[in-house]
């Protein structure tokens, strides 16, 4: 068996994006053990890292051994009971998952539907709200990575606030990249990937719970529906540490490695100066494809700055370009998703891959590829 | 923020095993998209690779993006429908969570149990599938973490099958580290995790179902309750080359570089050399432990060469010596479980940790610590 040997690649699709070397080498240190002091020590430092990314207080705030998807199915299978009404706000794909995980868990789903490529309409909400008062809880994706469009999260928890629900927020391509505030804009409940503004590689995710999402886990008339995602058995692991935790599963060791250094790099360059980046970044992307006559498919107030949904000219096929950048380049770019299936581009700009070299490498190889 | 630096450890716990530096190594090359051309070939290679180590031809062989207690939970909620009746043979603390899955599904559950220490008696299923013909599933642990006992999942399946019921084993702790025959055995799904004889860095797991199995899934009155572990999802995910894959999640892509390695270094040895290895090195640590005046709970007949409980002598506390052993030579021994607790150790001698130099290193460092 020949021994796997990637082709390194510059990574700028919607996710993983480029894993900065510092990370990739603190994922291969030695292997300890899940119950180790050390280890231990470690767990209490990512809990205390992702309070200041997320922008909390919130005593229950862990990592999830197990992916994005998996921290948006944690947050519906804690918060909903079979028969709850949960308003799900979709405008792309993953506004269409959190719909999926409700009607798997029996709740009772209340759609708010905008078109793909725009944001939530508050006013959807409200009026959704207003015809349907028994609302538990209301869930909406802040960064949309199927269309690269941002959603009004602080205007959208407060309306949801007004009505008495608890929030759930889908940031798995916000965090880092945008402002997200989780005390101050009311989230009950939020949660991010590793592979996107964090940079480091996918696998795992983080999630945190506010003190009155806890009080509904704790006060369910049924056991969660999933024995691995129930936050009352992550707390006792997560919890305490040497003698005081309560085993549960063997955390992914080494990738929680990667998911301290990964936090560490981002507080040492600090929330703000990541958001900013990212936008400057963004600009500078936008100018270039401005300049090889492309555009965006979202409208300038609602773009994500790390995630950026390009129009495909009418007479160019863009699977072949993406495939020549791949090839040529070793540059990836996304493709579209739904709706936006062979009609964009996804350029991800996230975490380590919002630098100034990507940007030229980009444009001046989209140039090439264009050109046939 | 200071870097973690672990301290390097021989681990003889329960799992995690030592990592071969070959699958560490592995694990920290540059990270590409989930659906490069390049990670969907080797996606291939790695059920390739998991059906020559299950024994199996099944197509449903794939590796879970999550720890070994997700793929347990995938197993029942994929092969269970609310109201399914269910025997879960219980031994140990996973067979108990294999029945703790049946209720949070709705399942009916029957719980045929044996003592802890003890392997499941075949004669106990027979009884139990007499009185209840309508079970539908039978669910057993191959190799029992928590007590170090082996049951014979051979006769056990042979007898589940005789009532015409589908079996679930769960083999985390055994594959690599004893004989598992998933076809010859007549098992429908079989998992396994990473961690343990395949000595690979913990965070995801081996999963593979019969046409059999698929087949239940596929006639499901109900949809699968977990999005993250349907199996039809999934396979559409793992499923073709290139342009064939549905998107699903975001595979883990370097941990997905360790298993390809691990599934490589065990193919390499050769499953039989590997089990021969485990059962000699397993000898050594016998003898080693008996010169130190020291026993096994297990009935010799029905041990687990890689999972070893020993009992801690009445005067002795069985923590202090384990702080010591890790402390002052850097060893991690495992501590008992439930009925266990505080009253033995265990040794885990799997993967990578069953070699000569680990027994060594065991037996002195625990003759000087339990010389006080």
């Amino acid at each position: 068996m020949v021994a796997f040997s990637p082709t390194p690649r510059t990574l700028m699709g919607p996710g993983p994006s480029d894993v900065h070397p510092r990370i990739l080498a603190s994922m291969s240190k030695p292997t300890i053990g899940h119950l180790d002091p050390e280890f231990s020590r470690l767990m209490e430092d990512i809990k205390k890292q992702m309070r200041s990314v997320f922008l909390t207080e919130n005593t229950y705030t862990l990592p999830l051994s197990a992916p994005g998807s998996a921290a948006m199915e944690s947050a519906f299978v804690n918060l909903v009971e079979p028969g709850d009404k949960v308003v799900v706000c979709a405008n792309g794909v993953f506004g269409m998952r959190m719909a999926e995980n409700v009607r798997r868990i029996g709740g009772e789903l209340v759609l708010v539907e905008d078109p793909w490529g725009e944001p939530v309409d508050p006013e959807k909400l409200r009026e959704a709200l207003k015809e349907h008062p028994d609302t538990k809880v209301v869930s909406m994706v802040h960064a949309e990575t199927s269309t690269g469009v941002r959603s009004d999260v602080k205007e959208l928890c407060k309306i949801a606030k007004s009505f008495g629900c608890l929030t759930i927020v889908d940031s798995v391509t916000g965090l880092g990249g945008v402002e997200l505030q989780v005390d101050a804009w009311h989230i009950d409940v939020a949660y991010s990937g590793t592979q996107k503004c964090l940079s480091a590689p996918p696998g795992i995710s983080l999630i945190t719970f506010s003190e009155a999402a806890a009080e509904k886990v704790k006060s369910r008339n049924q056991p969660v529906q999933s024995w691995f995602l129930d936050l009352s058995l992550l707390m006792a692991y997560w919890d305490g540490d040497g003698g005081g935790r309560t085993y549960h599963h063997t955390a992914p060791v080494n990738a929680m490695y990667g998911l301290h250094e990964a936090l560490a790099m981002l507080l040492e360059e600090g929330l703000e100066s990541s958001w900013n980046r990212h936008a400057r970044v963004h600009k500078e992307l936008a100018n270039g494809l401005f300049g090889l006559g492309l555009d965006f498919v979202v409208a300038e107030e609602h773009r994500l700055p790390q995630l950026n949904l390009i129009k495909c000219p009418d007479e160019t096929d863009e699977a072949s370009i993406r495939k020549r950048a791949l090839e040529d380049f070793n540059l990836e770019i996304g493709s579209g998703l739904g709706v936006f299936a062979g009609r964009v581009w996804r350029i991800g700009l996230m975490g380590y891959s919002a630098r100034k070299e990507n940007v030229s490498l980009c444009i001046s190889a989209l140039k090439e590829c264009l050109a046939g």
